[in-house]
């Protein structure tokens, strides 16, 4: 079960411990667009050469126009995680966060010890993974003025925001702010594997990720994909649209069942049952993965059907498990 | 002229300076080899998905088992000048090299200050890039045993390392040692664009190595090409005895033009030439890239031709130099 409670899209261990191979399997478990851009199908990345230098500029400059940012204050990571973990690294204070939120912050970040007075960060995701509870842009401009007088600073993790820009942080990154915000290719793009995130921060801390970064900090297929999949306003427009209205069918589906989804984020929802490892095991051994959480033994995360046959076989799944509860 | 002193393979900036499109040059400016492993071509990626943490661990292990070294001391990362990177930050130790090296080093770790007495990382690339001069294991052997008891390591860059088994110090890596050993896969295998590359180092070393890299430290491309790539004994042993014929060629026609290639790896040989500034862009002119150095106004390296067409239109830009030199 350990493997479940870590990171979604664990579908080896679902195959070890629930059988079938990952083809069988519906994974519910991860917050990513089951309905990628369909561009990456026609392109070829150049892999035999290194990744080129101007296609990284010119993917940061389309990336950042896409978030609303400084081109000049954004810089392409190995993903979003990679960008926390770097940002712990060269921030090198203790960070804050709500406790119900993406594990990797704990990982990347030390926790503040008992009385300290010192500078933190301050995490915020936003909207919220699980919970998907979405922040506005003025409560967070407020924590950020809290925070940056004591040399504190403010990380924005809008790995799920790309249907949020009206709350987004990202158009507020100045070289005199201590605002930091992370952004992700895979999860609204469909195409996880990847590995492309953003990082917008002022000057100084951008030459050191940099630095540690190197000069080809993506490969061949993230720039290739990345410069044509932001410019691609119509594809971005129309999946901004699409996905609440997925998120709807799938949200009345849990709610036949009894469960109760919350969260503002089209791309999961998390629901609220009385035994929510029973429930992931009954739909385990239906081979639909969804996604627990320690500690929170009435939570689980349900990410989004690609269509209505994975919607059916859920709403399925959840009546057989209804039936015998 | 100084895109073209910080690292090769810059055919962007060649197309700037010289003009054409990237199609038209010959690029002699990298080591990587020319004719890269073909299993890529069939291969396609699982991008939707987050990278498997199983096949991260399988491609670990066929890696290791290459380079006959303990599977549980070998760590995947996103290119070797990325793993030298998070070894300077990690080690967080002054470095020495000698002065004609891979230029990464300077970026990755800080020169010893004057009078520095305190242990330091001594950095061997082998074979060193540019000169191609290959160090026996007993002699970075001896090397070690004169860091360690100081506390201090020794770095062995093997990113071109794979035609030469025998001086590698992959199988010298154990928890007791001080030692860390970099791979690259793009170089050999000719895919320099997945960027994929290895750590060997102690446990305690590889733990706060995977805590800044993260979880999914390569793409799904870097997993599916290197466990196949890795594992293909044939194409590798092939390649291992194809890459010195094809560097002997190479010599032939530049010691023909009264240039004197030295060193022992087979992805690269290093000139000799009175003006290697007025030879650099003389090819440059005939479209051919090759690599100058900053403050070695006399030597100039050149990328191995993929096969006779290109040799020979090398050996016809160099009869022009010649001829109006």
């Amino acid at each position: 079960m350990n493997a479940f409670l870590t990171h979604g899209g664990r579908l080896d261990e679902a195959c070890t411990h629930f059988g079938g191979d990952p083809a069988d399997w519906l994974d519910l478990s991860t917050g990513i667009n089951p309905c990628p851009w369909p561009g990456a199908e026609a392109i070829r990345p150049a892999w035999r050469t290194l990744p080129d230098v101007r296609t990284l500029r010119r993917l940061e400059e389309t990336a950042a126009a896409c978030f609303g940012a400084d081109p000049a204050l954004c810089c392409a990571v190995p993903g979003s995680e990679a960008g926390l973990r770097a940002l712990g690294c060269i921030l090198g204070l203790p960070a804050r966060h709500v406790p119900l939120t993406y594990g990797t912050y704990a990982k990347a970040f030390a926790s503040p010890p008992p009385g300290h007075s010192g500078p933190t960060v301050l995490i915020v995701t936003n909207p919220n993974n699980p919970d998907g509870r979405l922040h506005q842009r003025d409560h967070l401009a407020s924590a950020l003025e809290q925070q940056q007088p004591g040399g504190g600073w403010l990380v924005a993790d809008e790995a799920f925001a790309d249907c949020h820009p009206e709350a987004s942080m990202a158009g507020l990154v100045t070289n005199e702010r201590n605002l930091a915000v992370t952004r992700s290719f895979g999860k609204f793009f469909g195409l996880a594997g990847v590995r492309l995130g953003f990082v917008l921060a002022p000057e100084p801390l951008l030459t050191q990720l940099r630095r540690l970064l190197g000069d080809w900090p993506v490969c061949s297929a993230a720039l290739a994909f990345g410069v044509e999949a932001y410019a691609d306003a119509r594809w971005i427009a129309a999946t901004r649209a699409r996905l609440p209205e997925r998120a709807a069918r799938l949200d009345a589906v849990l709610e036949r069942h009894g469960l109760r989804p919350t969260g503002a984020c089209p791309l999961f929802r998390l629901a609220t049952v009385p035994d929510a490892a029973g429930l992931f095991a009954s739909l385990a051994n239906a081979q639909i993965l969804t996604r627990p959480f320690a500690h929170y033994p009435r939570l689980l995360r349900f990410g989004l059907p690609a269509d209505d046959a994975q919607l059916a076989r859920l709403d399925a799944a959840l009546a057989l498990w209804s039936a015998h509860g």
